[in-house]
Parts: C-alpha cells; sequence; structure tokens
C-alpha cells in the first residue's frame, strides 16, 4: 500500500437513487456529483441493507447483514465485539475517521459486560462503530433529547448565532414576518429558508471540517478512509436561502401511485404503513410541493459543497490518490406510493444512488458508464480493503469489493440476489396489526427482476421491475408467479444459511492443510488418534506423514 | 431467590441416549442415574445442537444455536461478547462454576481487539465460555499438543503415578504382559483395563473436585451453578478394573443398518461419511464388540461416581435446594448406519438423554415420567434462570425454561421444532466431494414425526421416526414426500429468520411504551417532529400527550 492511498466516502441521508441530475432526475441540477459520475461509475442498481438509517449504515460499517450484526432499528445498539471497517482499517495501520452521523448507538451494557472504558481509544472506537470520531454530529438536536452540546451549536455561537438551542433556532427554524420563528420540522414551512445563511448551515459546516481533516492528514503523509457524513436531504426538510428557493412546485415530478395501492386488496403491511402521519402528509399533493423543493435544495446544497470540496482535493494534488464514493443510507417515498419516509422496499426507498471513482489507470474503460450490476452498501468495506490492498475476509465480510467491476476485471456478476431487511417493531404498524415484535422482521430479496417482500404471518408481495418499473402491482397473490415467490424463497433461505457467522477463524482455517491431508491423517500432529485399530494401521499413517515431511512439496 | 438454591449440571461426553438402563439398555446397569430418572423427569426426545463436542456446548453454554453463536466446529473460538450463562448468572450473582470439559477456544484475536486482559476476571470469564475454572479439564492430553500440565497430572503424580505424561501413561494406556505400553487409543485394546486404578481414573478425580467445590460453597452459603463435565465415555475407549470387564461381546446390541445405507444410491454426504476411517472401523463387528464392552464400562463408572455424589449431597442436606440435570453434548454411532462417532443427525447421535431433578414440591406429579415433548440442549440455560428466579431473556437466549415441563404448568409444546447444525468443513468429506467451506453447512430440523437433513448442493435427507424408528431408509428422494419436504423446509427459513440477533436490546424496548404510543407520538418526547403539517397539528398531538400524563392511568 503506497501511504498516499486514500478513502473519501460520502454518505447523504435519506437521499433517493434518482435525485440528481445524472440519474435522470428532469429539473435538479447536481453538476458536481454528475462529475464524479463522469469520472467513475455510476452503479444504478444499489441497495442499501436496511431502508432506515440506523440498520443500513450498521451493515455499510461492518460489511454485514443486519441479520448479522443484529442492530435491526435506530437506537438498537451494535453488539460490542462486532467488527467495523475501522478494525479492518486498524490492522492495516489506515485511520478510519468520521465527520458527520454515523447513527450508531454504542452498547454500553456489552463494554461494561468486558470492563471495556468507554474513554479508552479501544472503547471509543467500540461506541463509535470503529470511527475515529473527529467530528461526530447525527443531525438532531432538539430541546426533547440527544446530545447536550453538539460542537456545531459551539461553532454556531462562534460565529455570533447565539441561542439557546442555536441548531434548532438558527438551522432549523424560519423567521415569520413579525421575527417569530417558524419550526422548521413542520412541512408547511418548508418553502421558507433556514435563518442560517448557507455558508454557515450543516451542510458547509460538516464538509468544512472535512477539509480541516484532510489537510491535516495530507501534512502528516498518512493514509486515511474518511466518511464525510451529511445529515442532510433527511428532515427537517428546511433548506437555507438561496437553496430555499432554486426549485419551485413546477419542479415536483408527479408522484408514482395507484389507487389499487390504496384498496382493500392491497398488502395489510403495506396499507398499514400508509396510515402512518408522515404517510398520510406526503398522500396530499399540497405537502409533496411545499417539501419536495426544500429536498432538492438541500440537494443542490450538497452539491455545491461537493463541488468546493472537489477542488480542494484537486489543489492538493490528491485526485489520482483518493478512491471517491458517493451514496445514500436509503431514499425518500416523497409520497410515491402514498407513503412517506423509508421503511419499505421500493426503489425509491431501498435503492440508493452510488458512484465510485477509482483513479487508478486500470478504471479508465468504465468512467462515465453505468453499470447495471447488483451491489449492496455491504461492498463498501470489502472495497475500501481492497484499494488498500487488504486480503479479503468473507468470513466477515459479507459483501465483494466493486473494484473488478470499476476496473471491468470481474469474472461474473458480484452476486445473483440482492437483500434487504427491515423490522418494523418500532412502528405504529406493528400495534395496528397486532404483530408480535418478534415477528416483525421484513425481508426483500431481489434477483434484478422480481423483488420478493417477506413477511412472517402475511403473504408475500411481489414486484417485477421489467414490467413494472413503477412498482404499482403487487403480484404476491397471484397464483402465477408461485414459481418465482418459490426460487426467490429458495434463494432466501440459501441467503440465511451463508451468514458469516463464523467469524472467528476464516475458511482458510479448515483447507490450508488439504495438500497434507489428502496425504496423512492430520491429527496425528497434536497425538488425536480416531478409529485406529491398532499399531499396524498406526504406523502405517505415521510413515504416510514421514513421506510427506520428507517429500520436497512440502519446503 | 433464597440462598441455598443452586444447580447441580451435570454433562457426560458421547453418551447416546440409548445407554442407559432406564432408556431400556438391555443389559447395561445405570442405577443411579435411573434413580435420577425415577427423581425427575426423563426427556426422551431431546437433540443437541450440534452432533459433536464443541459447537453442542457452545449452543448449551450460550443458550443459542450455532447460526448465532457461530463457533461452528471444534477448535473455532467463540467470539467475544457472545453471551454466555455465566455472563447471565452473574447479573443476579450466582457463580457458575466448571469443573471438567468445556472444549471452550478463547477468542484471542477478539480479546486483543477489544483490549481485555485474557488473565483478567472478565477476561477468564470471556475465555472460559463464562465458567469460572474451578477445575478446567478438556480431558485429552496426548504428546502431540494441548495443555502442557493439566491439574489431573499434577494429581497422579501426587499419587505415586510418576511418567513423562502421566495422562497418557496411566489414565489411556493399558499394560502388556511384558510390561510395555498399550496405548489405549486403539481401539484393539478395548478391553485392556487402563493402567490406573479406578478410583484415580479421570471420572473419579473430576467427581472428587466436584465434591470439593460443593463443600466449600456449602460452608460459605453461596448459590452455585455447578457444571460437572466429564470427559467420558468419549474415546480413548479404555476403563480402568473392573469396569473394562463388567460388560462383554454379548452385551453388544446388533449394529442397527441396512445394505441400502452403502448402496450407491444412498446420499452422497452419508457415503463420504462411511469413508472416514472410524466409520470404516466400527462397521466392523470386531471392532464392536471390543470397544462397545469398554464403552460400557465407562458409563458404569460414571454411575457409581453418580452415586457417590448423590451421598454427599444427601448428607450435606443439599438434595432439596438442587436442580439436577444430567445430560451429554451427543451420541456415538458406534457403528450403527455404517458409522463412527458422530457428526451426523440419526438419534444415536444427535438425540441425547436428558433428565431433570427438579426438587420444588410442585415438581412431586412428573417424578418418574418420561417426557416425549420435544426439547434441545439450549433449554438448560433458561431453565437454570428460570430455577434461580431470573427473568427470561428471549431476545437473547433461544431456548425455553424446562421447568414448566417438570411442574406440569406449560400451556402447551415449548416448540414445534428442534434444530440441529454441523459444519463439515473440517472433514475428509469436504475433500470427498469437492465442496466449498463456504458450503459444508448441514442443518437438521424435526418435528418430532419428520427428520430433514439439508445440505447445501445435494438433496435432502428424510426419515419418518413413526414408521421408520431405526432411520433405515431415507425418503428424501420420495417424491412423494414433496409435501412434506416443502413444510420443513419453510419451518427452517422460519427458524432462521427468528434468530435471537438483536441481543443489545429485550422485546420490552419496542413494546413497553405501547398503551401511551396509544394515545399520542412518542417521539414527541424527544422532540422529534415526523410529518406533522403546521402547527395546529402539532398542538393536538401536544395535547393528547398532556390528557395521557395527566390521566390516572400515567401513576
Amino acid at each position: 500500500m503506497s501511504p498516499t492511498q486514500n478513502v473519501l466516502f460520502i454518505m447523504c441521508d435519506q437521499l433517493r437513487f434518482d435525485y440528481l441530475s445524472c440519474a435522470g432526475h428532469p429539473t435538479l441540477r447536481t453538476p458536481n456529483i454528475d462529475a464524479l459520475a463522469a469520472r467513475g461509475v455510476r452503479f444504478d442498481r444499489a441497495y442499501a441493507q436496511s431502508p432506515i438509517c440506523g440498520p443500513s449504515r450498521m451493515s455499510t460499517y461492518t460489511g454485514r447483514y443486519m441479520r448479522s450484526h443484529g442492530s435491526t432499528q435506530n437506537g438498537v445498539p451494535l453488539r460490542v465485539g462486532e467488527p467495523t471497517l475501522g478494525d479492518h482499517l486498524a490492522e492495516i495501520g489506515v485511520r478510519n475517521v468520521l465527520v458527520g452521523k454515523t447513527h450508531m448507538v454504542a452498547d454500553r451494557a456489552g463494554l461494561a459486560r468486558l470492563g471495556i472504558d468507554p474513554a479508552s481509544e479501544i472503547g471509543v472506537r467500540a461506541a463509535q462503530c470503529g470511527f475515529e470520531p473527529y467530528e461526530r454530529d447525527d443531525g438532531l438536536h432538539p430541546d426533547g433529547g440527544y446530545d447536550p452540546a453538539p460542537a456545531y451549536d459551539a461553532y454556531l455561537r462562534a460565529q455570533g448565532f447565539e441561542a439557546e438551542n442555536p441548531w434548532e433556532y438558527w438551522a432549523n427554524s424560519a423567521e415569520g414576518a413579525q421575527g417569530e420563528t417558524l419550526n422548521g420540522w413542520l412541512l408547511v414551512h418548508g418553502d421558507k429558508p433556514a435563518r442560517v445563511p448557507a455558508e454557515h448551515s450543516e451542510t458547509a459546516y460538516t464538509t468544512s471540517r472535512a477539509i480541516e481533516f484532510i489537510e491535516g492528514a495530507a501534512a502528516a503523509g498518512e493514509p486515511w478512509c474518511l466518511h464525510l457524513s451529511f445529515i442532510k436531504p433527511h428532515w427537517p426538510y428546511i433548506a437555507p436561502a438561496p437553496y430555499h428557493a432554486l426549485y419551485g412546485p413546477a419542479d415536483v415530478k408527479p408522484a408514482v401511485r395507484s389507487d389499487a395501492e390504496r384498496a382493500e386488496t392491497a398488502h395489510p403491511i403495506f396499507r398499514a404503513f400508509q396510515q402512518e402521519r408522515y404517510a398520510q402528509s406526503f398522500a396530499r399533493e399540497e405537502v409533496r410541493q411545499r417539501v419536495i423543493p426544500a429536498y432538492m435544495g438541500l440537494i443542490a446544497q450538497i452539491d455545491d459543497e461537493l463541488g468546493r470540496l472537489m477542488r480542494f482535493l484537486d489543489d492538493k494534488g490528491l485526485r489520482d490518490s483518493t478512491l471517491i464514493v458517493f451514496t445514500a443510507d436509503h431514499g425518500d417515498y416523497l409520497g410515491d406510493h402514498w407513503l412517506g419516509e423509508k421503511q419499505l422496499f421500493h426503489d425509491v426507498s431501498a435503492k440508493v444512488p452510488l458512484i465510485v471513482v477509482d483513479p487508478a489507470p486500470a478504471a479508465d474503460a468504465t468512467r462515465g458508464t453505468v453499470s447495471r450490476d447488483l451491489v449492496e452498501l455491504i461492498d463498501l468495506a470489502p472495497t475500501f480493503l481492497d484499494w488498500f490492498g487488504a486480503a479479503p475476509k468473507p468470513h466477515v465480510l459479507e459483501g465483494h469489493s466493486l473494484l473488478p467491476l470499476t476496473r471491468a476485471s470481474a469474472a461474473g456478476p458480484l452476486r445473483a440476489h440482492a437483500v434487504s431487511e427491515y423490522d418494523y417493531a418500532v412502528d405504529g404498524v406493528r400495534r395496528r396489526l397486532g404483530t408480535q415484535v418478534r415477528d416483525c422482521r421484513l425481508v426483500m430479496i431481489t434477483d434484478g427482476r422480481f423483488k420478493l417482500i417477506t413477511a412472517p404471518g402475511f403473504r408475500p408481495i411481489l414486484f417485477d421491475l421489467d414490467t413494472d418499473p413503477g412498482e404499482l402491482t403487487d403480484l404476491g397473490a397471484d397464483p402465477a408467479q408461485a414459481e418465482t415467490i418459490a426460487r426467490l424463497t429458495a434463494a432466501l433461505l440459501d441467503w440465511y444459511r451463508g451468514a458469516a457467522n463464523r467469524i472467528t477463524v476464516s475458511d482458510g482455517w479448515f483447507s490450508d492443510g488439504d495438500a497434507a491431508a489428502e496425504v496423512y491423517d492430520l491429527l496425528l500432529d497434536p497425538g488425536i488418534l480416531i478409529g485406529y485399530w491398532d499399531e499396524a494401521e498406526l504406523d502405517a499413517e505415521i510413515h504416510k506423514r514421514a513421506a510427506w515431511r520428507a517429500a520436497p512439496q512440502k519446503g
């Protein structure tokens, strides 16, 4: 590994795959993100391992499916000892640094059980999901809870933006005609500018902090993996000027939805999610027209800030040594399918934008291309390790490096199926349906054409993405689809069975001795003699071992 | 919990369910174990979670399936942080003490990654699978490897049994006519006595150490859970006098096997296991007749030692305060089905003896009965916690307390299916079949009548235990069984989906607030306002909360 190799891992929060101009949005302009796509590969079928922040991020940061890491919902601590990208990078001497959001909750009970001081270096890494928290900010600081003293509040105060709660007063509120505070959480205020000037907003601040980190690390000459993790365009949906007004109702794409989706024949879980407050709100056209322009403005601001960051990287001469990834943790229904938020598995929620800029000359042939390979966010950790030259760890990391795709050197598809999971135990949906907590586990599996969603106690949901790219027709109850459902169900069982649960030893632990084992009983070495009848039989085997040890292949 | 409550958890190694007189063995006499059965409940359908030492024990000691704890084979370290019975008992102030074998291998890499000193109290517990190792002895100390200075060797030396390797020379060798050492590992010597006198053999020594522990703990008045874990009747199959000669070839039950099991139509994995050395040996009648009497002698010795232990408990007045469990980690083919050892899922391998003596008066009605309930070794940890009065932890412990069965208070069956797993990556079978390491995962699921064994890349195996209790007819390729196979396969998917992977929070974490959540949006409390259109809508919800807080149900 060259000491000048780095990774810049950019993640947005709740950014839909189709809200980029390079991904076909009709009016949104994202020239800097488009430029990344032109320099790299844009993956058009990238799935989040869970369509919600915490579990999706825990999968991304561990390289493991939710079924394996067990942090099944926002707020559920990641179990202590679960190996993270940071653990793997630490082994090869690369710093894994955070600027922004992770949604990680420390497993304080587990740390206590193991006697680990949360303030120690190891304790911090375990508590921060493997990151060195150069700047940890999960982006929500309402009066009711969360971090009592976020660094961003201190920054705002230092800039003269005083308030009891600067985050709420300046960055997430607008101002009325009489100077009154207009609550930025409320969707009705989506068309107004946040009080904070754009250059001091969270997106700008986070970008500046990333630049500060890179400046220092570049000066020190150390390799780094920087996770620049924007809080936006996640709610509160309120953008600072001029971004609040860049787009208007005319830029709002028609909602993708049908009356059949609200009919009594629709799937009970789907219908129950439609009854959530956010779904009821986004089902209203008035809400969409007020909020979606703000959402677009927040994306445009991220794009501008990324332009600033890319110019900085170029100025520093880091372009050729830095692998850049741009993605999101999940999407946003924005009223499609009569839903808001995320949680379910339509592409607008579970599919994410993903651009990989691989500066290696071997990747020149793929620059500016769009890949239709089925890829997953758990592929990022193996990609980074591959970039730094580390050996793969398939017994721990359940994804695959994307570099064979950027370098057009893959022998075949990375995988036959992508999987995403969601646990609705936390949602009103559970109470509405009377489901037991343990039965709230939804699993989606797709082969790229069909998408099957399974739910204990309910019939499956099935979409045919080829004939129905809008996912408006649920084929889960169609007898003609029984074979497809059985095929994907069998694939799901294979997926469960293939879980990387044996994380303490590699596959090589079993197979490294195969050549010798073809010749003699390896248990002779520790003296464990199983099934030998008599001395003659044992001696014969000992002679085979001696012959093996004397043979040239030994050395 | 009364401070006088205790658990005596006795485990034999490789003891078949049917090698007890109370379980119907025609000539073997086990009066002391039979007496336990008469005092308690004998479970006739108890399954080990893996038919091999290490994984079976890791499941028993964690209360979790192999798919969850990930220690898939002997020698594979149990990942640090995996919660154990010892962790749960520590929370309620009960010592979890080991005398004998666990087969635990510490996750040294994991301990190092988390900065845990393996010599610290927490480090020892993590390294010893949750046990306080009063006496840890895994029972195999050949010259080739393992512990360089077992306590049992020191004991033998102190008794005057000197040798370079006392364990091997005295306890696991016989002596020839000329005084020469006859290797006790070799099956041909199964009919000879071990050099060591019975009262200084491993079984007697282990029992004495248990008595010493109980003596001290009883004097201190502290509650304890003692795992008395015998190494026998596991190989080396050599018993001290007089146990070597208690039984002879006439006591050897005919092998249960058929020619069809060796035919080319037999399942490839089954056939490949038949080619292992131990299987080839035990397929020979000469071997069975030499070894099985020794195996029976080792069991008879355990029975005698348990008689001594039970008299001690009675003398100490501990009978009424001690829950006693007698079981094994798996069985032994002993030539049945042309196999030796264990690994596969016929009842002689995967089913285990299980007796639970519950001294509570509530259990009087079930004393001396035989239960046909489907139970599993993962039920023991929840049973012990229940006995000590601890709350159940279904989000971590995947088994169920057996006390509702001993007390005849269960509302219904504990479970509809039992599951056992085996990873044959370590076996010659893998190389013989050319299977990839990752595809060596066998899973057995049974509903008590049918037993389905699934193997990636191969057709399933199916037995009907009602019509074919000897498991001689594999129905896995029978088209008439397609529906049964589909039904059990669906149950297997449910089993995978229901894994207790979310170990950091309980189900109550999701549902404790349900009554309030019926009334108002609980996210108001931390100030997270999702989907509200305007101030009026928000105010309405805030009023609902105020009403809830003022209502009498609040207090």
